[in-house]
């Protein structure tokens, strides 16, 4: 059901029109998630090679039969040796007699090692160069198969919100209110988490990136809750940041001050603006409110088959949003050593601003 | 608790003395799990610059109140660039008057833009160079401390496995059975799990690296269960292969095959061994039996802070075996479209022989 609906082929066609541009004969894709998308493969070891006229796969021994199943709209090569040296070989091969050709590789990906067993293994006559971003480029806007099984993977996620609210008290662990959410989450048919997920309460609800830890929930204070799952390998990712007991005045101030930026950097979205403007908007409001400088991470990210992608919302950020892209809207406050609060909802760029793809409210809950 | 066990200075010393065998002036450790095991920092974005004379761990505003909590031996900067290139410009402004030096990078971890981002960013008179994996090489023999943490997980990956006994049943979906062990896991204490839980049941079996699908598991078949969980950073990882019904007379020599497999690798593991023999021991069983061509992956793995380290048990694998490294046994074979068996333990290296760390018994289930 999965592969039938995704068209590989336009997608490597699209590539491959991208491979004149920058003049590369070939490209050498090494990134799991990037291969992923060009062929359907979901296993672990994989080289893509795509060139103007073909497209071949490689994979070892473990993963025959699972290509077989999976890999369309591609050639399919099961090697002994390692899949980006088995790629090197078949370039030696089947392009011995063409004379020279340039080989884009993944820079931002493959390793310096890997880059040099990789040159000792293709032919003199192949130039390596380091290619631009191209299959993140091309994953950054995506199509409406890939909006709904998003949009599948957020409804999921929020939908186990109230499962996570109820396992939320004091005196429970983080990591076992962690534990319920995840259950339901598998249950639910979540292939994995997105990411570990964050339940960090009272003083830990500070750290930005904390993971559920031994900890217990206080009597008193913020929960911030981070937490995706993955659906036919499209992530979510949501944050609601919760209180136990009754706010005092002050957490009850930098709960409405993040609201308000978090709101205020979804109106800005909406194409042809650059990323940096909405990560302003979200900043404006924090630093009105007194808080500018306890917000010490960016805006967002783009979501998809990986859940930190392309473009990333950030301040010195120059990407111009486009219909189709999926980015995360998440400005946080941390006052260390007493509390944090973040609220995150994913969007959808449209035609002319963008929707909001989690359902979840976000006033302040007590419990 | 766990900070204080861990002698971070002592391992710190350890590779200040390699840096000077392998000529460099200092490395730029920029793999997470190295840095975790140098000083204990266990979030996302950091570097950690270590020096003859010092020892200098870089992250961004996201981990300033984490790093502050978690990294010991270093002297800590909190940067608002990305932590390569904070690395970069401190090296830049400390090193300026010591004329040359030599800084070796983690070429099996850096990226090829990476490395490119920091030759910008290095003074003319700093020269780049691949080191060896001379952290890896460090974290192969584990310390005392780290075997006991390895032996915690086992235990509690091992504990769960009746658990998950308990959910394997005709009709029910594989990532059910998962979500069920996840669950466990979980509330057992584990941070995560090592890796996605392979759930492969009936035909699916014969996938190695299957992962929990939505298919339901059969009346009759075999059905592969390889789990593991991380307990205080340190992974576990298992592998048992059950029997849903009355194996035939086939499947049971496939399993024995396996199993004795199994049973010739592990006794082949003492120090002095190379890797390449304990590979070598499960294979020649495996050919006995008829099934060696099935066998299509290699024997086993090191493991510890990450699920995958060296050494790798495989058949050109010229590593020596020592007292401390702990890998794993898992020969398997793959019947294509029919079934496959792994049978997988966890051993530590010991003085003169090898200690199996999994406690689990190895004859074949019926449920």
């Amino acid at each position: 059901m999965y592969t039938s609906r995704v068209n590989f082929r336009s997608r490597q066609a699209q590539l491959q029109r991208s491979l004149e541009a920058s003049r590369l004969d070939a490209l050498l894709v090494t990134h799991l998630p990037n291969i992923r998308y060009l062929c359907g493969f979901t296993g672990s070891a994989a080289a893509l090679l795509i060139a103007e006229d073909n497209c071949v796969f490689f994979s070892d021994g473990r993963y025959g039969e699972q290509s077989r199943e999976e890999v369309q709209s591609a050639r399919i090569v099961i090697a002994r040796k390692a899949p980006l040296l088995a790629a090197a070989e078949w370039l030696r091969l089947n392009r011995s007699t063409s004379g020279s050709s340039t080989l884009g590789i993944e820079a931002e990906h493959l390793t310096v090692a890997e880059r040099k067993r990789l040159f000792k293994a293709v032919s003199s006559k192949t130039r390596i160069r380091e290619a631009p971003p191209l299959v993140e480029q091309l994953r950054m806007v995506k199509d409406p198969d890939e909006i709904e099984k998003v949009r599948a993977a957020v409804n999921l996620g929020a939908s186990l919100f109230a499962r996570l609210l109820r396992a939320i008290r004091p005196g429970v662990k983080e990591t076992q209110a962690a534990a319920e959410f995840e259950y339901a989450a598998r249950s639910g048919g979540a292939e994995a988490m997105s990411f570990p997920t964050i339940i960090a309460a009272g003083k830990r609800s500070a750290l930005p990136h904390a993971r559920a830890s031994e900890a217990k929930i206080p009597r008193l204070g913020f929960v911030v809750c981070d937490f995706g799952v993955i659906l036919a390998g499209y992530c979510s990712d949501m944050t609601r940041t919760l209180h136990v007991g009754r706010p005092r005045r002050q957490a009850r101030r930098l709960y409405e001050a993040v609201l308000q930026a978090q709101l205020a950097a979804i109106a800005a979205v909406r194409p042809g603006v650059r990323v940096r403007e909405v990560d302003a908007a979200a900043r404006k409001l924090l630093q009105k409110h007194g808080f500018g400088r306890y917000f010490t991470h960016s805006t967002g990210h783009g979501v998809g088959l990986e859940i930190h992608e392309a473009p990333k919302v950030a301040a010195g950020g120059s990407e111009i949003l486009k219909p189709g892209m999926i980015i995360t809207i998440e400005p946080g406050a941390y006052l260390a050593g007493r509390y944090g609060v973040r609220i995150e909802d994913m969007v959808v760029v449209t035609k002319h601003g963008c929707e909001v793809l989690t359902p979840t409210p976000k006033e302040l809950v007590e419990i």
